[in-house]
């Protein structure tokens, strides 16, 4: 607030509205006073917002008549909003720099386990394979989807609020556009096409691209406590955490603190957009409702971000484990691969029961699928029919042969990545 | 779903996955075919999802081998997700067209109503004056806002989806990326980088879109009904409802209906947004949850926007209601202006005081500004100090005086709008 | 948590888990030691909670063997829930001191301005008269409703939370139930049925009633900001606040900060309801994701009641200005009343049609109604046929005339109230 | 609604606000008469609710004099908030009896699995061993807990609606007492201390209740996909659910069914909490924003509690999984009762440490915490010093030792749910 006081005096000053070197004054005043927080909060409840006192503050610090430069044209409204905008763009920085090192450790998981098979997983239960690679580069498409909303609402969101008591710039006569412009100039902020007291889509915006980062990073914390369990055993944090009841916990504690953080993240921006219906100059309590919301959302999701750049580098893979888990189905996760051969011959909806009765005999036993099929002699007739050797369902049921586009996923992923970090 | 099946059947034909005239077979059973779509609810509830049913009945429909197209290496999200997309598709047509009549009505009463001032009001007090040509350009740089971002997700966030069961497209071969091209061809929705089955920032962004679109449409919804008010009567509703109790009533109904609405997008978002936490391949829930709320806010935009799109051109602008209410208060919205006047010779705070003093004066006393301010004897000679004669003071209580940069900032939504309708 | 840890070890030594004085030690350390709360965090941070590190801290102020009677069977999440229910409890008493007083002032404006007419709004818009001792009976209503809640949260859903490491109470052997009833003894918590480490319904209920004193008192705030505006001024707030731009402002400052704080409540009551999906034996995200939100519902609810609780009872409300606005509508208010004297005669559907005519004609010349039905040949014809004369017109256009059960419904309220404070 | 309408029309004869008959008639007309829907729909479009269009086509139906009856002293909130009380009525009985079946089945596995061991599982990590009875004892807390949330609603929150255009019933003069008591004869719905058109809390306590029960639920559901997966396989549902792609496919469905439920819930909640910020007589906007997220949120509930009364009875438990999954980890979920046995000879926290660094090396060797320690010099001196011997090792690592108040834990849960049945 104090830096935005700050530049609307030099921007009085360079319009003409105040005299030579009160730009400079309040400057010094802002860097080198000293405010007594707690009269201005205790002063501020009583008026609704901070502003106000803060203003008397600072005019206590400049001599007339620079001070006449302060809060020049200004209601509260545009301090707050504009130090929103402000402070936005700092956590924005922050967490574009945490969520790249995230999105490229990602990327280099995605290039170093390309090869490492592993079961796929929907609905909780194995499905096909998939390699650990792809699972990264899924993880790493998301990050940089979620950064580029950062940008694109960098760049095209954040911008000073400048609209005096309603709007209209009334107390600076006819320099209201000038003085936008210059206060865009010393702030470093966009001016709007118009003030944004009650058109809070700007926040929205701001909050919908933090809540998409939680969205991305959650996603991942998410995986990589499903793969960490126990019985499961796929990932590891590098640095995991203890209990304190139980000596051989090895916790994962930053993907569960990033879900404490994500978690939090979808009803903040409720309460934003909710917080939009703002009637008229300014709202009764819907702008109000905003500053907490907004400040918590970009905390946690600083947070999260955090967590993330120092999680995923140091991510542990377990490739034996990731093979293992998959070989304890003995076959059943490339059950429709086995499909696929049969269907030609047999019909899509044919092949895909003839497989399902095996692998339910399979399961049943703990067996192979190979084996299932084989020792049912209707099956083994089919598989004869459409010369379906032995061999041919041993290579079948090998989960090097059934990976698909992984490959080619990736490389795209990766090469949007680059393209992405390029620009 | 049916044609986005339709136009895998096309793509795996065209791919050789398929034989020839297969594409055109299921097409022909999709356009013509009957459905028994209670039996395949029926169905689909015990598998969680309607497509393997509708995918039975679906083949039933065609003849093999062309029935081998049918699903050619999809997986039941991958239709339901491109479904979604093509709904979604339809309905940002339909969005886009009413909100831009809504946005053009805007722009007219923004034009119309240039001139005419009415008291700004902040915190629902009177402030100081504004033009209700400047409250149409806010509402229309908000809706436009919207706009932008509707046409937005429409063009970056729209994708189709197609891994296969566990996102590698296994079951394809190497057809992958070939199957993906011909069938983005086929639905004329762009491929994405990776299959997005547990990357729902697409989702997130077209929920976000919608959800301020509500939040722009609600906002002026939320203007009107207090305008419209029985004791401000500034805005009334083309036509207006009646009640079933009180014979005189003339509700604003189309704006109460949109806010009812529009009150409902904010949790619906947060949902969608929560539900991206979604684990591994295919998410054991997560995905479920977004399919109502996704089509709750897509019809309850599309609701706003076309009640919006009726009500706006229709809108009724009482003008001497309008100087009527700002009068009524005798001078108070003006203090400001009249603030700025002393504060050259007595300072910011000063004047400040003064102005406030007698406000609360003429406000004890139902009279005018300017008579409490010249019948006090040191405020007078304030006045007289910094020659501001009574002739001053009363140009200065003049609404038509103070309206800042209103003229200006409404010509720069308008610039903006005819830009943005050029784009 | 160190009172929770205090209490422990006094059971602890009861239960002779832990020497004779440990239980004293403990609570000496507690009450007098000093605590790195930084370095806590620290630590706190790398383990996903600051249980561990605080344990670690207060040990080294206690002299074994008395030291070991900290922790005792515990886990950290018992300690965390534990202290969240004693600061709940807290709160709770806090929250309903003020709704109590902010209660009673509307029990108060209830019987004072039991007689007290006003126009009854509906949709914003003017309908059938009604007191404003019956809007202050409606918030009572509602606030006592809100405070059963809290009473019942209180009562019946806080409660220990004691189960060790997994639920069990392993660690203490045979001890478990034991040390439930003894710390229960200490802590002045009812124990539960079960440890409810993933079972959040009480978190839930209680963060349910905040939500509802929230949306009680949001309400109350909601109508004085709109019965407070401008050109209503029906009633004022004691002691309204200021504008930093604009001195003649009265801003209901008080209403507004209440709303400020209310609408925030909803969304933090979601993300409650949403983390109550704790999987297993401890959840990996939901029950950290709980923590900050109940913290602010539980800030914000008390905030809203501590502003309540000055707001009300200091409410001026303007009597003449009630009456005025009812007046200005020449009578539409009571064209209910009139259709109901004719329905006899003509069915009630006609009545209606016939008076919403009139009304019609009396809004267009901003004339009376009673005038506008005279005016009118047919509808005189009614009037005579029904032997409804001028007299009995006017009569019926009296607000006085038209108050139906308010009276009884505020006596209702009150004697509602006064059997909810006796109880 | 038109229950509702009937149930008013027979409190009008009885009140002598209508002839005798007229109750029979309107009763008649409601049960026989055919109502054109449709155009219910457009008109009430038009006016904002439906209920002017139904009366009007009810009246249709019925000859005068009775037609007098019709929507006597009502507005018409009053028609759908009391349709809804009755809705809710109906559904909380469907939920109910759903829940009742539900929580009877977590009863039966509580006590037929009362000594099934298995491994406690926090932040998805093995913790201490538990059993498998005393995780269903604790769904079954807390779906009572959620069952006398809702019983609690019903008998204590719902209400009928009846106060007439502004909530003074004036249109029935001094009957409105009388009136209330006999339509709440009618309908079998208590009344009200007040008309509750903007005092929302009875809404948001029904949402409340429901939430609470979907929260229950959902943590139900959340634990059988984790006990479910492919990797654990400790419980499987009795009807697993296949997949579109995958023959070999048993997926969870009713529990991810559920979940799709559950997890739209919050968020509903929330809306409905936002939306009793109601202003004055009948808010605009915020009754209307109510009247979806109630509907879905009955659905919703009452789907999560219809399957989860199919698939917990049929839930199939794999006693042989969970004690293959607690042996694998060779005995480190016992750590724990091994520091137990270490900390009175060398204090909690030495003897913490030595067992996470003997479960470290245990972890890293594939090995058995006993080994680890004995195989460790001073480790094994510790334990002589303890006079702990190899056996007594052996039997501190055995599960069944180390259950604590398990048992005691079940007995209670079950005692307090055969309390809750009879209550």
């Amino acid at each position: 607030m104090l830096a935005v006081e700050a530049g609307l005096a030099r921007a009085a000053e360079r319009a003409g509205l105040a005299p030579p070197g009160a730009g400079a004054a309040v400057t010094l005043a802002v860097s080198e006073g000293s405010f007594d927080l707690a009269a201005i909060g205790r002063t501020g409840a009583a008026i609704g917002n901070p502003v106000q006192a803060l203003v008397k503050a600072l005019a206590g610090l400049v001599p007339e008549p620079a001070a006449q430069a302060i809060h020049c044209g200004a209601t509260s409204q545009d301090i707050l909003d504009t130090a929103a905008m402000l402070l936005a763009r700092q956590a924005l920085t922050a967490i574009g720099a945490d969520t790249e090192l995230a999105a490229d450790a990602c990327a280099g998981l995605a290039r170093a386990y390309a090869g490492t098979v592993m079961a796929g997983r929907t609905l909780l239960q194995q499905a096909v394979p998939t390699t650990f690679g792809l699972v990264a580069a899924t993880w790493l498409t998301a990050i940089d989807a979620a950064r580029a909303e950062l940008a694109n609402v960098r760049h095209t969101k954040l911008a000073l609020q400048y609209g005096g008591a309603a709007g209209t710039l009334a107390s600076v006569g006819d320099k209201g556009p000038l003085m936008t412009e210059l206060l865009s100039q010393e702030l470093g902020l966009p001016a709007p096409v118009l003030p944004w007291h009650t058109d809070r889509l700007r926040v929205l915006s701001l909050a919908a691209a933090l809540a998409a980062t939680c969205a991305a990073l959650g996603k991942v914390a998410r995986d990589i406590t499903v793969l960490a369990q126990t019985e499961v055993g796929e990932v590891a944090e590098g640095t995991a955490g203890g209990s304190s009841a139980m000596p051989h916990k090895q916790n994962p504690v930053a993907s569960v603190v990033i879900l404490g953080c994500t978690k939090q993240a979808p009803a903040l921006l409720a309460t934003i957009a909710a917080a939009a219906e703002q009637e008229l100059q300014r709202a009764a309590g819907g702008w109000h409702a905003e500053w907490q919301p907004l400040s918590h959302l970009i905390e946690l999701t600083g947070s999260a971000a955090s967590w993330s750049a120092e999680l995923l580098p140091g991510l542990r893979v377990n490739q034996a484990r990731m093979r293992a888990n998959l070989a304890a189905t003995h076959g059943l996760p490339l059950a429709e691969h086995v499909t696929a051969l049969l269907a030609p011959t047999m019909g899509r909806l044919g092949a895909h029961e003839l497989v399902a009765a095996a692998s339910a005999r399979a399961a049943e036993d703990d067996a192979g699928l190979a084996d299932a099929l084989l020792a049912d002699e209707a099956a083994a007739a089919r598989l004869a029919a459409a010369n379906i050797t032995r061999a041919d369902l041993y290579r079948a049921l090998d989960p090097e042969s059934y990976l698909g586009s992984a490959p080619e996923f990736i490389a795209r992923a990766l090469a949007a990545h680059a393209r992405g970090a390029l620009a």
